[in-house]
């Protein structure tokens, strides 16, 4: 049958925006008694073919996860030029930036959220996989993220 | 042992600030198939007894309820005077609210974030529990909300 809908409702992550990544892993370690985690930064353009309003850009973002039960915490920290995290960090201040499901065939979902008039804001591949942001903040209150793990 | 911090770190429930709770519900149930729940308001402040900053305030809340994998996304739209869920939606428009945890010991867990420099903004109590919402967005990005069930 085809797919009318995302598919899936369970939420796997929280992705919050933040100005000072190191500080604010600090606060999280210290309120909820985790250890800091490793804090990376995303792959240049070249590997990651991030396209932002469907340009390319050479956007990047500090990242570290925390396993908040089943799901994970996501704290970004913009790096560099425009993207969706900036644009969120610029006109909101820090908060959080999306909900993120996993996802099976990214193609027919972004065209499937086209049609409902939500589009398509970012996308890239990361190791393992790939993801887009789609602009539902108008209709959900939030923007979604949409992952898809290629198969092993 | 005296607690040091949360005492957990299990997500159960993120809360999303909206100006139109029918219309976001609806959205909700298209974009993920779900059907749309049953939106109720608050009990009134005599049944509460909600404190905003300290003070007693009629503050109200159109609330709705998704369950989405393990945790629920409520949405939230204010009602009346002054609260969290207002202000806001006054300074940030629609957007991530909160995110809440299951506590136990309600008063030593605002005691020890208060230590650490995270005061109460409201608090008050709902049908087999109390919630309280911080003021940790400056140091975590969000602000949490805990919410203790008293044993049956």
């Amino acid at each position: 049958m085809d797919k009318q809908n995302l598919d899936t409702n369970v939420i796997c992550q929280i992705g919050i925006v933040v100005r000072d990544i190191e500080r604010t892993a600090k606060a999280y370690a210290d309120i909820f008694g985790m250890d800091i985690p490793k804090i990376r930064i995303t792959d240049t353009e070249e590997i990651t073919n991030i396209k932002f309003r469907g340009a390319s850009t050479q956007a990047r973002a500090k990242l570290a996860f925390f396993q908040m039960g089943s799901m994970s915490l996501e704290l970004i920290e913009p790096v560099g030029e425009s993207s969706t995290w900036k644009e969120f960090l610029d006109e909101h201040g820090e908060g959080v930036h999306h909900i993120a499901f996993q996802i099976k065939g990214m193609e027919q979902i972004l065209a499937i959220l086209d049609k409902k008039g939500i589009s398509t804001i970012q996308q890239g591949d990361y190791t393992g996989g790939r993801y887009a942001y789609v602009d539902s903040a108008p209709s959900l209150g939030v923007i979604l993220e949409l992952l898809e793990n290629y198969s092993s």
